[in-house]
């Protein structure tokens, strides 16, 4: 080794493994393993993350040394290949491919057959004895070049391919000669320099060079950064540049190019999936020009190399012990391995996939609950099409990931992001989609191509994110420029309704009815894994006896936040909430408070039924009064004829009650504080309603939750007030439930003072909502205003209301969990608000030592994973 | 001694000292001091605060061994006194009073003349040779024992005594004889048995102990907690009680009783000011039912001991270097002290005295500092009568508290609150105040009473509030139950103006104008003390040249916190930003705002100039944008007509930038990172008026500000911005300015990454209003709904957005500061929310080590002296 480890930029193959992800990129370390593994990998290097790190960071500088070692590898690969880089003898060609730690399909640049210039081809065409290749590869190579290093678009130079096709009345690029690519090159070196003004570059070193730089930058592009933003990818990663000497599959008919996962990546069914394109390079197949074959269609045609495929594939699995996703080449029958990752998956494969691995012995349930992408899991509880559901079927396409999705037609990234953020749900809809669409299909619910396999980009980044897709869906024309597509005689335009059924590649007409997916069978397997590792508990957020038994079914031991507001929303209960709030005395509103126990107790009967034997927390009443009096002049007036109440009075009241800033005024506990007597009925109906159950054999559990604390005076006050009622209660009742009684911590100040606010608290419940809103001084009614371009523009990472900011919100929450167990150790903590449903911030809980997490009951098979995963992660799997 | 220091909670006078204030209360503390000074006070001891606080904390029961130690020390004053506690020879009578470690005049309980019962009365008949007063004291003793002890009310016994006058047709309490009260004690013994069903208690023992426990219990009494509240004073100090050998004021006329202030506490001078009764016991001056002469009348009746009392005073003011607020009694021509305590004075007369004091060689000028109360001092410059204005005045009484008050009549504590609620300027008219109408007081601008002298109860409490106060105007009649005064013919009701001026005593009618008043030469004296000593620098809140020019004459050091929107508010401005913020694009925004730059760059040129030689904080753009447009459809349709915009247009505008939460919506930098255009305007017109005023030779030192910042990357944003446009106008104006730019920390997330966004800031300004909104999730719109009841019910000490709360907020700022400071050690960090002019919050921020405070200009001499203040009581008053 000429330099130690720090000053080392430059990799071989040879040199490398799969642990060096973060150094290597996922595909360089997995380059390097299959190496060590003696599987047939074309040879070559990697250029370590650091590099473009150091690059970037340098103002597009190689850092001291780098470019000696790079100049060593390639005088390594000469050796090995027994070839020349530039040499006209017999030239060495690679190419020169990005390389993440964390894979970014399609999202980097790539240069292929690096080291043709006007000798070497010539050189090349003599070798093969194939000129056609040839001058087909150096098109190929000044096409990518440009683009890539030079930045010409590259229509500019289909342009030119489709001009001269038409000249001449070829129809397929396989009509043109080697004579014609050759007046093709001269063509296109005409336009690089009629456009940049510049030869186009003989040196091979300096094309190199060039090709490394420009995979450097594309780190930067406005498409991976996009790509990064959508998937939680850090930017300071960089990526690695692997350099390999070229195989090729467009020799002639006894070479080729595929893709294949080692199991079915839409159903996890154990079957060799994949495609494959004879006589093609590299992007022929996942860009979806051509329609590529079946993976199993090679065994007829190549049987050796169909046989080496499968044992390759068999070695990769059983080491990598996850599903394979692997490119290939065939050079003259001679079958070369380029990539091999973990593949990625549908949610609902990945549950297959996981229990298939353990029952094969390949992994532990522990290692295997590792596997599965929680924050994925959705898509599996998402909806799908009804069944028995009339439907107009217009096709059936591939079914490239699964699910039912209904939206309106949009035909282009921009009018998708547009339909989106005007609230409307999109399919979007294209003849193939190319990296350049990421962010349309982000803001779309499906996408439906006309063209591509199962391998495809669409389908590729649709499992990916969970969306439905149907690819290849080939009756279908779609028309961009002129917003349509047709499908025999029907035509559709933009804002037309479909339906697409991604589990089996229909295309319906207009908006199917879609019903929730139950959990599987290896949903429910992996399920109880993770119920068996779990140390934190998964409750729900459930209003209803209806909710609170969903809840049940997705396996919430409990609910952590049962709102009380919403029970005073039905006709009769509003308008006994209405004269309440009317009423000008305690005593009249506690007359009216009184109609109002019974409903609620009977709310709490039934979910008490619903969790028997499970904690049920009750949130007293939290909205500000506001809330329940209508605001219009209209119905107001409405109001005023039916509760025989004076408009102008009526009017008066609401306009008392507005408030500036609701958000920050007079609710929570500051509203039971001046109205004790609500506190108190409700402290009545819940502990009537578990006594009452009690005696009917169930096993009650509740906590009375008290929300908006930030004085610890305010807490101390009204638990008095609850426990006298309590008293009160178990007297009459002759009983005695044990009803804890806590608070949630929403405001700032609350984490500031827990210890004191502690000595007053059975259990702390964040709610993280708030405690968000106030920590950033941001209102999530208003927050449209400014979040979306500032997650946009990258000036946080993610939305705070969906995953919990750690930096400064997870600062004040672990002030508020350490101060509260200083002086409550036994303190029971959870979170209620929506990040109890969000892995990452789950795993943040987990870390706090939090006792449970609680979410919406279609979230908690969610919860319930990442807590086992967030569990497996701190104490490895063997425990 | 019998029990170590722990289980001691007795001490004798002899054993205690002026130091042990905490310990052994103001009051005892003092007593003791004066024992060991040799001045004449009856002999007694003290029971410790924490025996106080141990009562209370154990459910009312004496700490173990306490009784014990009280009946030894009353041994001990039998010893002393040669007289026996509930003997019948010569009896024992002691005084019980409460006394906390700091001053709480008439808020608790006093119980004199205890010892007496129908035994020991007899023996005091005789022994005084004087029957009358033995039977006078006896029915003292038992109307005071049943108010304090037995909770009956004092008008109770007052109604019997009244009947007993009028049916003997008696008008003054001395027409009394001896058999007289002798009748009166049955009645009232009857009185008691009747409404307690109880014998008046005839054992000392048992009278002392229950005297002793119902001062304890005093400490809670809700007017004692009401004055803790307005004064600051912790609730876990407690009382001490002093138990004291009586001496008698009212034996005759060779004895007597009064109240004095070494110098004049209004003014400050230097002269004995005090009032005395003859033959009158303890409570009758400071009651105010008796109208007292003067002291100085007391030369010519009793020589020997005005020249006794002359002695002693100047002895005590020259021992505790401060003027001095004694309580003297006269039994039979010799003189007794029996309390001196540091006088509550007005500020002006604290700023002569403390500058006196110092001219006097008593006290250096760091220990006469720390005697001025900084908080009252805005009442130095609080409005005077205008000089020369036509006034009508009614009447003149006694100048008790300096300052002019305009106000609406209110007759009761009641209606003054009231009507203070209502936003009105109250003046509380009584004919005497007593403890409580404490609140009341509070509720008003001024106080007038028709009875009572320069000490009575009204007088004290008005110059302890630094409210302007005439006592004792004798022409008035006020008759509070028909809500009437009367002064000759007129007759004025509640909601009738007056107004008062506190330094000549006049009483004026109707509304009088007022002119603010300058600093005087002891003001000044003591500012420019202030400013050689304090570390911390004081700016001040000015957004115009004027305001400027009145904040640097009020001694500012700069301008901490200049607000650009209140520039745009002028007709010319206003109809440009609006313009500006109806524009749908950058270019035309653009277009407007470079009309509004050359308003802006005068303004700030002028303020530049006024602030030559010191820093100038600019904050750019805050309030959301509504702001600047109508709400109203009535507007509206103005501003359409005038704008020559369509209404329909003008009306979406404004409903489009409405908000529900605007506190937590778009605004502050959020604003500018959505339109960089503003901050680029405004830095350009601030680094232009910058180089303008520099080549005009003034030393400019700009500072800009962002606002509300919570993510780093919004400063590093805006910076970026602002110095793009900062070196351009540099180059075209062919100078440099060194200008700094900073951020103020105003949302609880920048506190929690401080050290992240102080690597962006070369200074953090503490925005303490937001703040402590947030950090609260209180609105200060809305906050007005629940706040004034936490505030009464002591939820919360006090009014967060008057005074800093340390418990929270303060936790936050500490956390901001200590990041702040570990990435960019030399980081300048102020405060300029309207904390800054509060002394505790200053005394807070001097502690974070701030460079800087900056409030109103008007508050700027109190911060001076509060930051001087805290420089001392931290370093000591030698350094």
């Amino acid at each position: 080794m000429k330099s130690d480890i720090k000053n080392k930029f430059v990799y071989n193959f040879r040199d490398g493994n799969a642990q060096q992800k973060k150094m290597l990129g996922g595909k360089g370390a997995n380059l390097a393993e299959m190496v060590q593994l003696g599987i047939p990998v074309p040879p070559g290097f990697t250029i370590a993350t650091k590099t473009c790190l150091a690059y970037l960071g340098e103002g597009n500088q190689f850092p001291q040394n780098c470019w000696e070692q790079i100049l060593d590898e390639i005088k390594d690969l000469e050796t090995q290949t027994k070839k020349q880089f530039g040499g006209t003898k017999n030239p060495l060609l690679v190419s020169v491919r990005s390389g993440a730690p964390v894979s970014m399909p399609g999202m980097m640049d790539t240069v292929l057959n690096l080291g043709l210039n006007d000798q070497t081809v010539e050189s090349l065409a003599t070798i093969t004895d194939n000129p056609r290749f040839a001058y087909d590869a150096y098109r190929r190579f000044i096409q990518m070049f440009s683009n890539v290093v030079l930045g010409i678009d590259h229509h500019e130079f289909e342009k030119k391919l489709t001009q001269y096709k038409s000249t001449k009345n070829f129809t397929k690029d396989t009509d043109l000669s080697a004579e014609d690519w050759q007046q093709i090159i001269e063509q296109y070196k005409n336009l690089v320099k009629e456009q940049k003004g510049l030869n186009f570059p003989q040196d091979a070193v300096k094309q190199l060079k060039l090709s490394i730089e420009a995979v450097f930058k594309s780190w930067t592009n406005s498409r991976a950064v996009t790509y990064r933003r959508i998937y939680d990818i850090p930017e300071d990663m960089g990526t690695a540049v692997n350099v390999q000497a070229m195989v090729f599959g467009n020799l002639g008919d006894t070479s080729g190019t595929g893709v294949l996962f080692t199991r079915n990546p839409s159903t996890g069914e154990k079957s060799l999936f994949g495609e494959f394109l004879l006589n093609a390079q590299g992007e022929d197949v996942v860009a979806g020009i051509r329609t590529p074959q079946e993976i199993s269609g090679l065994q007829a045609l190549m049987p050796k190399v169909y046989d080496d495929i499968l044992a390759v594939t068999k070695k990769l699995e059983s080491h990598f012990k996850d599903m394979q996703d692997i490119e290939f080449t065939i050079e003259n029958e001679t079958l070369f391995i380029l990539q091999t990752r973990s593949g990625k998956r549908s949610a609902a494969a990945g549950l297959k996939i996981a229990v298939n691995l353990v029952e094969e012995g390949f992994l532990k349930k522990t290692e295997a609950l590792l596997k599965i992408e929680a924050k994925g899991l959705d898509q599996v509880l998402h909806p799908r099409i009804k069944t028995g559901s009339k439907k107009q079927t217009l096709t059936t396409g591939l079914p490239a990931s699964p699910g039912a999705a209904v939206g309106q037609i949009a035909f282009t990234s921009e009018s998708a992001e547009k339909l989106s953020k005007e609230g409307k749900s999109v399919i979007l809809v294209r003849h193939e989609t190319s990296p350049e669409d990421i962010s349309g299909m982000d803001a779309s619910v499906g996408i439906l191509t006309a063209c591509g396999g199962m391998t495809s980009h669409a389908a590729v980044v649709a499992r990916g994110m969970g969306k439905p897709c149907v690819s290849g869906a080939n009756e279908i024309t779609v028309r961009e420029a002129e917003q349509q597509l047709s499908i025999g005689e029907l035509t559709l335009g933009e804002n037309d309704f479909i339906s697409l059924d991604g589990g089996t590649g229909e295309v319906i007409l207009g908006q199917c009815e879609t019903e929730p997916s139950a959990i599987d069978e290896n949903f429910q397997t992996v399920l109880l894994w993770a119920d068996e590792i779990a140390s934190m508990r998964v409750r729900a957020n459930a209003d209803t006896p209806t909710d609170a038994t969903k809840a049940r079914e997705f396996g919430a031991k409990g609910i952590g936040l049962c709102r009380t507001e919403h029970m005073f929303f039905d006709e009769e209960r509003i308008s006994a909430m209405r004269e309440m709030i009317l009423s000008g005395d305690e005593a009249s509103r506690q007359n009216v408070l009184a109609k109002l126990l019974p409903f609620q107790k009977e709310d709490f009967k039934g979910i008490f039924k619903a969790m028997d034997g499970y904690p049920v927390t009750i949130r007293l009443l939290d909205p500000p009064l506001h809330e329940f009096l209508p605001q219009k002049d209209s119905d107001i007036e409405a109001l005023s004829a039916t509760m025989n109440v004076d408009f102008e009075v009526l009017k008066k009241q609401v306009l008392n009650l507005h408030e500036v800033n609701p958000m920050l005024g007079h609710r929570g506990c500051r509203l039971m504080i001046t109205f004790p007597e609500i506190a108190r009925m409700q402290a009545r109906a819940i502990s009537e309603a578990a006594c009452e159950c009690q005696k009917e054999g169930i096993l009650v559990l509740p906590e009375i939750m008290i929300p908006l604390v930030g004085l610890t005076k305010e807490l101390s006050f009204l638990r008095k007030e609850i426990e006298l009622v309590l008293t009160e209660v178990f007297m009459k009742q002759k009983t005695n439930v044990d009803i804890k009684i806590g608070t949630m911590i929403e405001i700032p100040r609350a984490c500031l003072v827990a210890d004191e606010i502690a000595r007053e608290a059975d259990f702390f419940s964040f709610g993280t909502n708030d405690l968000t809103q106030m920590t950033f001084g941001y209102s999530r009614d208003d927050v449209g205003k400014f979040l979306p371009e500032y997650i946009d523009k990258d000036f946080i990472e993610q939305d705070p209301f969906q995953s919990l900011d750690r930096e400064g919100v997870g600062k004040l929450i672990r002030i508020g969990v350490d101060k509260g167990r200083q002086t409550n150790k036994d303190i029971k903590i959870g979170i209620c608000g929506e990040h109890g449903g969000d892995p990452s911030s789950i795993d943040f809980c987990f870390h706090q030592d939090f006792n449970y997490v609680s979410c919406s009951p279609f979230r908690v098979p969610i919860a319930r994973i990442a807590s086992a995963q967030s569990y497996i992660r701190k104490w490895g799997p063997n425990r």
